[in-house]
């Protein structure tokens, strides 16, 4: 066999993983088969099962790069100091993570997204899966939160709520976002910036209107 | 054929709906067959086919429902004057809508969640559904827009702020939570309620500080 440089190895893999990434994306893991990602990129079967011996091991292998983006994303924006506010911090992870991945698209759009919401439903029938997400998102989370007590800490922030609620709080928010870009369409990570800071100028209406029991929003 | 009343062909609808909603949430769409809702719900083929012609019908009834609920939870919540302030408005209309389905469960939680993950997989790939489902996100932002609006005008939230940006990021939140709870298992809508509730406390460092250039979170 005649000798390939790791740099034509590294490309040939991008190549598989990116075109593998269009089609999952396309059209969910569980009904692409291996025959539409050698379509797709383009490859003898030989030249994939070099690489991946099989479906499960792509699946597996473009989940963990999803996951490291996103970690990736989130540990560059965290580790400034002070912490940004949440609503420029929770933006500019997910400016990162969306532009990571751009040029790989799918009828014109960009894959990520739509990648996002199927890895999260093949999660939800593959428990190998599930639980590479599952700590992925608890290093997040528990990082999200040490962030939430500098707030907290600093006085940014009312400190009678739980860090942790506030970490997933955030969260969701950048994860229900990427649902909408895949379900809607691009939109710029601007949009949910300004939305966090428009309700970080909510002032509080006097406890007796609340329509609850809690209390006010006093700084803790 | 034996006459039946309105009440038991309601209820043998219900019966299939709700078996249906387990399959598809456990396993997602494209992976579930008819054969696996027959088994589920334990009638003969000809019982089911009489309400539904197949796997698309069941398909369309059931996101069709999801976003009923999803709009109905809205309403209730909405409608109230004046309109709770953002934590109580999204705690409450997730609360509602999570509250509808409770009783049908998957592996001992609660299906719906898993059930939206697997809609938002499912209209990636059927754009008849994908048309629904923006449709009913489309009323419910515009509607939430309005609520901003309520707020922008009553000077409980900066007024430079876009309403439907807000909107957006208050629906994304929800979105985000409902995913978290498909993949990592059930949450009360109080840690929405309560990280909300902290984000909306947060007090903007001097704009020097924040490391943009979009100014500080004056009340417009």
């Amino acid at each position: 066999m005649a000798r390939v440089s790791q740099e034509h190895l590294d490309a040939r893999r991008r190549q598989i993983l990116d075109g593998a990434a269009v089609c999952f994306a396309r059209g969910g893991f569980h009904a692409t088969s291996m025959q539409d990602v050698l379509k797709e990129v383009d490859l003898s079967a030989g030249a994939v099962y070099r690489y991946f011996s099989g479906k499960d091991e792509l699946i597996a292998a473009i989940v963990e790069e999803v996951l490291g983006q996103v970690r990736d994303g989130f540990e560059e924006a965290a580790h400034s100091s002070p912490p940004p506010p949440p609503d420029l911090l929770v933006a500019s992870v997910l400016g990162r993570v969306l532009a990571t991945k751009e040029s790989v698209t799918v009828d014109g759009r960009p894959a990520f997204p739509r990648l996002v919401v199927q890895v999260w439903a093949e999660t939800l029938r593959n428990d190998q899966l599930a639980a590479v997400l599952r700590d992925g998102y608890g290093a997040v989370r528990a990082a999200w939160g040490r962030i939430v007590e500098a707030y907290q800490d600093a006085g940014m922030m009312r400190s009678d709520v739980p860090p942790d609620d506030v970490a997933r709080t955030m969260m969701a928010a950048a994860m229900g976002f990427i649902a909408q870009q895949a379900l809607f369409g691009p939109a710029p990570s601007d949009i949910l910036r300004d939305g966090l800071r428009a309700l970080m100028s909510v002032r509080d209406v006097p406890d007796g209107d609340r329509g609850d029991t809690t209390g006010g929003s006093q700084l803790g």
